[in-house]
């Protein structure tokens, strides 16, 4: 790797403009590159490498709950988007159609599949005709495309790469089963493999999935004080069903139609991660998802170089065989501390440093890129310690970004109370809704912030509607959102 | 799993037909089904885990020889193709086009990629500029889409996966090199993965990818003597740095041209590994890629059954911890005698039966897919007793696959011989070639048969052309194709 530029000076403070930093940060340590492609970016290796470690622990975890991966085509028919109603009027402005191919034009159009039930929901009116068949629980990782609007690199590009879960089940209490289940795997990954806290629960109709009786996600929130919605799953009733023909003869020989569920999580996880965790230096990525986990950096005068290098290389050989994604920067053309401000940046969970001193005493030094707390270990320990570590610094980056939401998360009574406080600080607000699309409406034209979800656990119950004054049915959460 | 049907007897002979045995065999044994859209297939979970175990193989061993992975835009702007002469030639016959997206007709017509040498080309102009940039070794998993006439499931599709790995270096050696390497990964790959022994060669100038200087592949026969190009890779030359301006400043501060490969396997892979080893009865899947290594099968009267079931799953757990993929059917709606054509057709390379008497010898019979043997082996060998019979299974199934290709390798003379050998035998030619383009289109022409590749250790050197007569250039194999 060369191309050394002096670009760790070149990162924008996200206190003076919070935009420009994200894409400072992403650009500067490489995760991506802008295309030619309009709303499209090139996913680099370190940024791939992220998508990588959460598809590999996803997919552990499906796979343990019994789904398993399938492949279905990304070209589908333009009438299997006229079946659902809801669902054509949601995904119809952002298609993008392929209408001539081999020289000729198509006799109907084809679009790139924006989501998957429909072509999915075909395929299984065929598979699914008893009791026996089901559930039936398949995942397919694929790419989407929606033409949206506007774009910001991993949060919201023309083409992402996602996972969707399509399900179908004999009765709705499965099914809903299946939607919590699902739900409940992406929030302990959220939290515990992404070391981002989420709020769990379920969107309003108005913010729903097109084509779905309930929707429920997790929101997680952003340095910035911005929502972003980290994963969604639904419980689809039999509207999907119902428009493919998905029927079975279930246990007593009748005639049912299938309830099914969709869930998802895509690559605007990679952005969420970098906004969460982030920091003026640059990338902070937790351990459990960072492509280096450990940066060795020799140091010390010339003479002494080749002796520590010998050692590095060993203590390399270490730590790899222990599976620990280790990394070697023995380059002499760079300073040691032009290193560790690179690693720092580039969000390396630890840097480990070896000198002749550290030599003699049979040592060396761990930097933690959390907390910057330097710590002496013998080197006989050294797998032990810098796994310690790197628990310690996945978990503390979990408990910062938890302490973070906490100080970012207030209460209101009344719109004007949310409108000052949208306007003096960051975060989410937490109301009471009557449950009226036209106040929920109202918020969001004053406001510009958006119902994230009805959380599952709220911090308080709240009694009256924000905007009517009217008895609440439900608190939500209420935030501006990526 | 219910819809069990008599398909294991419905199944047409290979002798018979064998297309449609083919389509028979992965219809019934749910690798695949049709899709709505032209020429594109749904991968359903059996066929899509084959692929999966062959992922995971290829990427580990691109990951040791220094790849990474990367992702770049499906969609590629119409300009693009334009910038490689033969390589539009090649390519354009064969896209589809997305000419309208977001309910507005598109200024520039984007095709989705058929190969992405051409955006990733592109990229790579932004990324290097000295030959400390240099290599460059990305690989991308992704689909591509090629509007095929003619299609055949997983063989030729309209929609496929595939991963295709694009490198960029400073020398013609040392690209050509990374060529070698790959070629020779895949090489390795086939045989001692998928059992599936390949012919590794160059492609003669007509049959080379469109854009590159030299191609060379891997061929395997199937059952019914046609072959199948199992894997490319091409050494570039500076045709695409040409192209699209990868230039770098070499060591002597010159600007150079670098030199670029790509290489590819795509899911075709699948449908050789059905026609390489699939028999009358069924699929044959190799241990290290079938979905399930062992099946168990508990038998016996009723009144022991619950004590045997309570046994196997015992053994099943010991098994499963050792890293066998291993399954049991206790359905007792249906016998252990359909179960053992069920998993026969399926292709499972080990079935373990268990009953009463075995308990009370405290052993278990395996029964090898590949040759019928029936071993009784002790249950506190278990482990140890299966994974040596899925070793011997798999270089077993190496072992017949060659011994099939050697049986149906024929050298011939002439261009008369080798019409009669293809219209009496099935199977490859070997032949010398003039290396005239005349010579090597009438061979088709008149045979159906397409020059494979140049072998790099041809059985034999031949000294005319089979067309002209002349001196050869070149040994040559040739064969019907896929």
């Amino acid at each position: 790797m060369s191309k050394e530029k002096q670009f760790v000076t070149e990162i924008t403070p996200q206190g003076e403009d919070f935009s420009r930093w994200y894409i400072d940060v992403i650009k500067k340590s490489e995760l991506m590159d802008y295309s030619p492609v309009r709303g499209c970016i090139v996913f680099r290796p370190d940024g791939f490498e992220i998508w990588e470690h959460m598809k590999d622990e996803l997919d552990r975890r499906f796979k343990e709950t019994g789904h398993r991966n399938a492949y279905f085509p990304m070209l589908i028919p333009e009438s299997f988007f006229q079946k659902e109603k809801e669902h054509v009027e949601g995904f119809n402005p952002e298609l993008p159609w392929v209408t001539e191919a081999g020289g000729e034009k198509l006799e109907e159009r084809l679009a790139i599949r924006p989501t998957s039930e429909t072509i999915i929901g075909h395929m299984y009116s065929k598979w699914v005709q008893s009791y026996r068949d089901l559930p039936l629980l398949i995942n397919q990782w694929a790419n989407v495309v929606r033409w949206e609007k506007r774009t910001l690199p991993f949060l919201r590009t023309t083409e992402f790469l996602w996972q969707e879960g399509h399900t179908a089940h004999e009765t709705e209490v499965e099914a809903r089963a299946e939607t919590a289940q699902m739900l409940a795997i992406y929030k302990d990954f959220a939290e515990n493999f992404l070391a981002i806290p989420v709020i769990v629960g379920q969107k309003t109709p108005s913010e729903k999935f097109a084509g779905a009786v309930d929707t429920y996600s997790i929101e997680a929130m952003m340095k910035d004080g911005r929502a972003v919605q980290a994963g969604t799953s639904h419980y689809l009733g039999t509207n999907f069903a119902v428009a493919f023909d998905i029927k079975f003869l279930d246990r007593e020989n009748t005639q049912q139609f299938a309830h099914t569920t969709s869930w998802g999580v895509t690559t605007r996880l990679i952005g969420a991660l970098i906004m969460v965790h982030g920091d003026d230096r640059g990338l902070a990525l937790p351990p459990k998802v960072a492509p280096t986990q450990v940066v060795m950096i020799p140091i010390g005068p010339p003479k002494t170089r080749e002796q520590v290098i010998g050692r590095v290389d060993e203590l390399y050989a270490e730590l790899k065989k222990a599976g620990v994604r280790v990394k070697v920067d023995d380059r002499s053309e760079v300073s040691p501390g032009w290193k560790f401000n690179e690693y720092e940046m580039r969000g390396v969970p630890l840097r480990l440093e070896l000198g002749p001193r550290d030599m003699e005493n049979g040592q060396v030094v761990l930097v933690s890129r959390l907390t910057g707390e330097k710590r002496m270990v013998a080197q006989v320990d050294l797998t032990v310690e810098v796994e310690r570590m790197l628990a310690e610094i996945q978990s503390g980056m979990l408990e910062r970004a938890k302490q973070f939401r906490a100080d970012h998360s207030h209460s209101v009574e009344t719109l004007d109370e949310m409108k000052a406080l949208l306007e003096e600080k960051r975060g989410f607000a937490l109301a009471g809704w009557c449950g009226s699309e036209a106040c929920e409406k109202q918020v969001k034209e004053e406001t510009g912030a958006t119902s994230r979800n009805i959380p599952f656990e709220p911090a308080e119950h709240k009694t009256t509607c924000l905007v009517c004054g009217d008895k609440a049915q439900h608190t939500v959460v209420f935030a501006r959102a990526y």
